[in-house]
């Protein structure tokens, strides 16, 4: 069985880790995914999807921080839009993450949550679903 | 149903960005994937897959240029075939992406394409794919 | 079908890549997969999964000494628990990798190995494992 779905994520800032974790659950809840895998998915060039600790919000404010440090938006880039950093950094994180669901739950670890990854914003953005089981 | 397949992609320099959105969609084509999550899988270490813009070329060389400034071949590293970067940089960006199918089309974003990134090249290279529907 | 199950690994080291090629392979064979994709999934955010060279162990030397290079763990970080630069390592590498299953095998390529990448140890950490097929 696959089944696929299609959500709206906000963002605020340019470079910023949005938690999804909660709408990912109600997608699957809603679906009546009970066992497979979830291929969290980003239709963006300039946004990406991970998977980091859900507890402490100074982890994704660290991420964002560093990210903009590692890849500095101000580069010898040819890319006329002047976002090719955003591109790298989407690259960098993946385009989908994937989720083992068992008996109707997200078997992630204690701390774990899904982040979307803005490093373009802010925008309105889609995330897709699918579900295999 | 699952159904698993093989391609040939040619790397002309030691690093390149080589669209492959083409190849993939016709491979789905002549198999007759229609719902489902197709796995597309690079069976090198010092090669790798990614998804990224499809629009201006310019994305794609930043990409390869920062990739190189950020990890440069010539660093303390003991691995005697000198080309530990190109290991490095397949890990970063990873060796597989998802991408949905829907109704017998890949379900990427407007401004995505899919790339075969070689980091050791030129070179002759494989690429998986499976499909899981 | 989809069918998951879990396994334990043992770091020694803060930065650690660990093989574990041979544990996904017992693991597949004991639970009869033959024909799929198999996710091997990380539940922790200071570790991570990865595809890389399996021959030179000097490779995964380079990967341990580079990732600590590029993202060193004393940096202007908020996050009290002293361990951020293993949090970004972590979605650098990814929580996630695929392989492809064919007849009862890994369709890995020849100088393709497994890792668990500890970003955060020496510690007792999980792996999960999910097949469809």
């Amino acid at each position: 069985m696959v089944s696929s779905a299609e959500m709206r994520v906000s963002s605020g800032k340019r470079t910023q880790f949005i938690p999804m974790t909660h709408l990912i659950a109600e997608l699957a809840s809603r679906n009546g995914w009970r066992d497979g895998v979830l291929t969290v998915y980003v239709p963006h060039t300039t946004a990406a999807v991970t998977i980091n600790e859900n507890a402490d919000p100074d982890v994704a404010r660290d991420m964002e921080w560093f990210s903009d440090e590692l890849i500095p938006r101000n580069r010898h880039f040819r890319h006329s839009e002047g976002n090719s950093d955003a591109h790298i950094k989407a690259s960098f994180y993946g385009s989908s993450v994937q989720v083992i669901v068992r008996d109707a739950k997200l078997w992630l670890g204690t701390w774990q949550g899904i982040y979307f990854c803005e490093f373009d914003g802010p925008r309105e953005r889609k995330v897709y679903a699918a579900f295999t089981g």
